[in-house]
Order: C-alpha cells, then sequence, then structure tokens
C-alpha cells in the first residue's frame, strides 16, 4: 500500500529532514508547506507554534524504517508522524514511487 | 480510528474555530495553513475565495460533537468538514492524542 | 466513496487546471496551496522544485476522467495524482459535492 505521511517539523528543520527522507529512499518526494500555525494541548495548556508541514509519499514496506529515521532526526520528544492510505492513484506516479523507495 | 479532518474557514475565523477545537478536547491539534485559493462550484457558478485550510487530529468518538462544534461555529451555510483515515501512526503520537481527547 | 486527491503542479498553471477541473464537474471544490517546496528523485538524483498543491474534492465515478484530463492538462512526464479515500464527512456537504459532480 502506498502512503502519504504528515509530519510537522520547526521551519528550520524541514529542509534537512525532507532531503534526507529521499536520499535514504524512505520517500519518494516530500512536499514542504510552509507558514503553518499549530495550536496544540501539552501539559493541560493549549500552545500555538509555527510548523513546517511535510506530505510524504512512501509506501507501507518503507514505513518502520522510515517512522525510526525521523524520530532519531526530529527535535521534538513526540513528533507527529501520521500515514494516510492511498486508495488509487496514476498507474505511472506509483511505479516511479515504487522504484525511487526500492534499495535493489 | 484516528482521523485528520479537513475544514477550511475565512482567513479572519481560522485561529479562533482552531483554539476552541482544542480548548474543547475536540482536537489534539490543528494545522492551520494560510494563503489557500479554493475554486468551487456554487449556486450554477464557479467561483473562487481565499481560505485558511485547517487540518484537525482526532478520532472516530469525538468526530460527531466536533462536526457539531465546527456547524455551529462556522460562517458558511455549507461548510467543508470532511475526515481522512489514519492507516498508522507513531504509538507515541497516538497515545499522547487520545490522552487529549480524553474528558476523564 | 467521496476522494480528496493530492495533485502538484508548477505555480504558473495551478489557477488553470483547478478552474477546468471544476468546470468540467470532475471536482466540486479544488484548494490550491501555494508556496510549496518539493523535494523528490528523479534520474538517480535528488532535486528541489517549487510548486502548487491542489487538493481536489471528487468521487470514485468521477475520479478515472479526472484522471484522464490531469494527464492531458499536466506539464510533467508523470504527474502526481494520489486519491486519498474520505472517510466520513458531513452529509450536508457530500449532498453539495455529489450534485456539483453529477452530469446530469
Amino acid at each position: 500500500m502506498s502512503l502519504v505521511v504528515m509530519v510537522t517539523v520547526p521551519p528550520a528543520g524541514a529542509a534537512e529532514l525532507a532531503r534526507g527522507l529521499v536520499e535514504h529512499r524512505l520517500a519518494g518526494c516530500v512536499n514542504m508547506l510552509p507558514g503553518v500555525q499549530t495550536v496544540y494541548r501539552w501539559g493541560g495548556e493549549v500552545a500555538e507554534e509555527p510548523e513546517t508541514l511535510l506530505l510524504i509519499k512512501t509506501n507501507g514496506e518503507r514505513y518502520p524504517e522510515l517512522e525510526r529515521f525521523i524520530k532519531e532526526h526530529h527535535p521534538y520528544e513526540v513528533p507527529e508522524i501520521v500515514a494516510l492510505p492511498v486508495d488509487r492513484a496514476s498507474p505511472e506516479f506509483l511505479r516511479w514511487l515504487n522504484g525511487s523507495l526500492s534499495l535493489s
């Protein structure tokens, strides 16, 4: 199954994380969406932070290693790592994606 | 099941709605994506509006009340409230999310 | 089934493609998210491009024609066309969406 993984990061660390995921064949492509403001609950308080949202295209096979890589390279104690299932996609795109993720 | 709910709002009302959802434990966190332009069909015409996109992290248990809250606090007659299913996520994030949504 | 289709395009072509999809009743609405930077693998290299992300609301019935329309009107050899399934949504929004997509 193909997946779109949502991860939010402090803006300063977005490009390095995105590039690392593609270089290590953990993602075929990563969209970096800038200027996001996130409202969240932490320690009983409601807080707000500027973030960049990464939309990471990957597949089920590469997901476990992707999650490990993000946790090792992310500054937060509990980073958001949320995977949405792909229902259908252009066959040509899927061929390109799976080729980009393949280690062989 | 965890959900990512997409809601678009006029930019002026985004922060208040996002904060209200987190304060009422209807969302663990809300990403506010600014500067969106939306093209849509209304009354037989194709129109375009500046909007902010909210990406709301919640779960199936809290969804009915979340939908009611949005309808009560949204200026549109028919607001976009669309929930995407989460296929998998970091266990630590899910624990945090469900804790943030819990009323007990 | 309702779908949210993700397509990335060069910024200059976003509005025309989005409007064409709504005019041809292939989408009820399209959110255009500007200022995206995409990191991707192409021909063995890791590259980066400025793009606009389109979030296209449609349904399974209209998807095949939507995919054809995008391929015919997109400048890339292999455009990203990725459909996420909608798990649940406001009934009023779904009625409006299916009405906007209907050819009758």
